[in-house]
């Protein structure tokens, strides 16, 4: 007798705001035989379960098995001949081989990841390894840049303008070009990135325009000006917002 | 005695889908007194209800009142001395007057948008005139970019890459620029623009890497290939998304 394959769930949670999750969303995570979610190391070791998995925690059943994806790095320079691409996509291979093999019993996996799944979500690293051999599904959900604009009830994009979605990990030649040329933007992965964001911002004379949020839907969010914004404190879920200029309509 | 005034809210109802939208529109929604929804003239004088209030009717009770606000034009070229410009902006105008109306006699007002409130949609017109003077809450949405990118199952951005949103009315030179430049991309609003945006892709060398969809998470959705799309039949529901390309991590 053979068993059928579980399908693969690749879940959208939402901002942060556990209301911000859809009813599709809710609906596949609860009829899924397993949970997947990406947890820092720092975190695990501490039992916690990280971000996306704490939006959703409360929905689940103890029937429900948990699978915690352990990064075994984060931003921290390794030595060499190790390098943080060799070691993350060691890292997604033996996610992908875990999940499989629970996809090969018969059981669904559901995947969860912060905001969208397909919009810099950790997913699509398992999505390209798995694909194409299982039964996928993929929920989509309600991205960060757009929690951080509704907190700030700044309009983002209107009638014909381009939207320009950076991440502020680009060297700074780069970020100014396209900061230049864009009409609306939001730059995301501050952390370390902040200060060098902000100078370009101010060098372009568009600081005035940009919104700084942190944690944004969260219950710690925070929104500060941009000139108050403390560098080396500026955390991983934190954004800058620069809507495009209003239009009389 | 002074009546307290109600609440405008800006409720994003997802892509298409029904089952997308969030727990907290949905309940947003469901304490309203007023919906307020965007509906052209043709649809209006049908009786319908405009494809947002499709998604969420059937949540409504009968004691909620619904607002139509219908759109004195689409996008049919005006007589001169008549622009779109003037007669759209006085059509929000009347919107907002209507709708000051309601909060001032302390009804709380929903106004609904496909997707995304602050994401091209049409509430962010009726939120410039009337944030200042009421309490206002936007709750944000699924979008349709990223409902298009799950059914078509391909990931749209990677680690530190950039997405451009474009519309395609842009013109044809602006449209190539923009294109040239981004690693990951997507194009709304084709409808009478499809044929100028395909050529653009061909023209870049890009047009293998763009996928077309029309209606995406709707009943009716269609996934078709660039070459087999009949320009003219393009409907304004339909999107080019360009993921970028894949990280081996």
């Amino acid at each position: 007798m053979t068993v059928q394959r579980g399908r693969l769930l690749g879940i959208g949670v939402g901002p942060g705001d556990p209301e911000l999750i859809t009813l599709k969303a809710l609906r596949l995570l609860q009829s899924a035989d397993v949970v997947g979610y990406f947890v820092a190391k720092a975190k695990a070791n501490k039992g916690q379960g990280g971000n996306a998995f704490g939006i959703i925690e409360q929905h689940l059943t103890d029937t429900q098995q948990r699978l915690p994806l352990v990064y075994p790095v984060t931003t921290e320079k390794l030595a060499a001949p190790l390098s943080y691409e060799d070691v993350i996509s060691d890292f997604y291979d033996t996610c992908a081989v875990q999940i499989a093999a629970r996809l090969d019993a018969g059981q669904d996996v559901a995947v969860i990841c912060e905001g969208d799944p397909f919009f810099y979500g950790s997913y699509m690293y398992l999505h390209d390894r798995l694909a194409a051999q299982y039964q996928v599904e993929v929920v989509p959900g309600v991205c960060s840049m757009l929690g951080c604009a509704s907190v700030l009830g700044t309009p983002l994009v209107y009638r014909n303008q381009s939207l320009s979605v950076l991440s502020g990990v680009l060297p700074e030649d780069e970020l100014k070009q396209r900061l230049k040329d864009a009409e609306a933007a939001v730059v995301m992965k501050l952390g370390r990135n902040f200060e060098k964001v902000r100078r370009v911002l101010q060098e372009l004379g568009i600081d005035h325009r940009a919104h700084y949020v942190e944690r944004a839907t969260m219950g710690n969010q925070r929104i500060v000006p941009l000139d108050e914004v403390e560098p080396m404190s500026s955390p991983y879920f934190s954004m800058i917002v620069i809507p495009g200029e209003k239009w009389r309509g």
